[in-house]
C-alpha cells in the first residue's frame, strides 16, 4: 500500500537492528485518515470472506480494526493483556511471548464474544515473530471460531511470522512488507519478490 | 445522544452499585457504527473550537477518539499506562489514581505530541469520579498546551467528575448521562434536569 509504505519512509524511525519507531501515526500518536486507508483496504481484501467478527489486540490494533470492521459492517473485539492469568471460566486466555520486551503476558477474550459459527479476521499493528497473531488464533480455535484471515498494518518479513501463519494456511495479506533495514533505512520487499 | 442511551439500555448491565458494564460496544467488543456516531458527534459539537489534536487514553477511548479525529481531520494521541513510573525526559507521566481498582497507574505521552501551540480536545469513555481526565489536563498543561474542551461517551453524574471538571470551567460534553442505578436500571439526567 504505497500512502503506508510512503509514511513509513517519511516518519518511521529505524532504531538499533530490528525495531521500526512509527509512533507517529500508528502506535502513540494515530493518522485517522491513513487508519481509515488501512482499514477500507482489509476490508476489501478480504470482502468475500464472509466476515463475521473481527478480532484485534489492545492497543495499536483497535484503530486500523475499527475502520475495517466499518467497512465489513461487523463488530471488533480486542483481545485484553493482562499482567497475570485471571482464571475464570468466562475467558478464553492465553499466553504469548513478546520476543522485543523479553516477557511473556496473558490476552483474554470474554467468551460471549468468539462464537463456534464466527468467520474471524485477525488484524494487528505489527507482524514479526507471529506470537501475538498465534495467540489470537488460539483464542478463536477455544470458541471454534474459525480464522478466514489476517491482516497486518506493517510486517518484518525477514522475521519468521508469516512463515508460521503461511504453514498454517492462513491468508495474511501485508499492507506493507520490510524486507531488511539497511543503514538505518527501511528496504520493502518488492512486488516481484511477493 | 438517543441513540447511546438506547444502546446503554439494551445492553448495558448493572453491576453492584455503580458499575455500568458496557463490554458489547465500547470496553471489549466494539460497535464501529456507534462509535463514528460518536465521533461525529464531538466533532460537531466542538468544531468551532479550533482544535488541533485530540488526546485520549488507552485502550476504550481510542475508538470514538480515532473517528472524532477523522471528522476533525486532526490526529489523536493516546496516553499509554505504565506499570511504574519511567523516568525519560521524552514523557510527560503522571500519576492517576482509580477508584474502581483501587490502585494507582502512571500515564504518559511522549513530549513530541503535545506542543504549547496545541488546541487539545480530551476524549474518554467514562467520568466517573474524573481523575484520568485530569490526569490527562496534566499532561496537556505540562506541555502548556490548551484543553479546549473534554468529550464523554458515558458519564455517571451521579459521581464528582463532571464538577471537578467545571469547577476548574473545563466545557465537558458527555454523550450519555447517567443519574442513577435504581434496582439494576439505567436512569439518566431528564434533558431539563441538564
Amino acid at each position: 500500500m504505497k500512502e503506508l509504505e510512503d509514511r513509513i519512509l517519511k516518519d518511521g524511525v529505524v532504531l538499533g537492528g530490528e525495531v521500526l519507531k512509527v509512533d507517529n501515526f500508528l502506535n502513540h500518536q494515530i493518522d485517522p485518515k491513513l487508519m481509515q486507508s488501512i482499514g477500507n483496504e482489509f476490508a476489501d481484501y478480504f470482502s468475500d470472506k464472509g466476515i463475521t467478527r473481527i478480532v484485534t489486540i489492545e492497543s495499536s490494533g483497535i484503530a486500523p480494526a475499527v475502520f475495517a470492521g466499518l467497512a465489513l459492517g461487523v463488530p471488533v473485539v480486542f483481545a485484553r493483556k493482562q499482567k497475570s492469568l485471571t482464571l475464570t471460566d468466562e475467558l478464553y486466555s492465553t499466553e504469548v511471548y513478546s520476543f522485543t520486551k523479553n516477557a511473556t503476558s496473558t490476552i483474554v477474550i470474554s467468551k460471549k464474544f468468539l462464537d463456534k459459527t464466527d468467520r474471524i479476521l485477525l488484524i494487528d499493528d505489527f507482524l514479526a515473530n507471529g506470537q501475538a497473531a498465534k495467540g489470537l488464533i488460539r483464542l478463536c480455535k477455544a470458541a471454534n471460531a474459525q480464522v478466514m484471515g489476517v491482516g497486518i498494518v506493517i510486517e518484518k518479513s525477514f522475521q519468521i511470522g508469516r512463515q508460521l501463519l503461511e504453514e498454517e494456511n492462513y491468508d495474511v495479506y501485508s499492507l506493507a512488507r520490510i524486507r531488511a533495514f539497511e543503514e538505518g533505512q527501511v528496504k520493502f520487499v518488492e512486488k516481484e519478490m511477493e
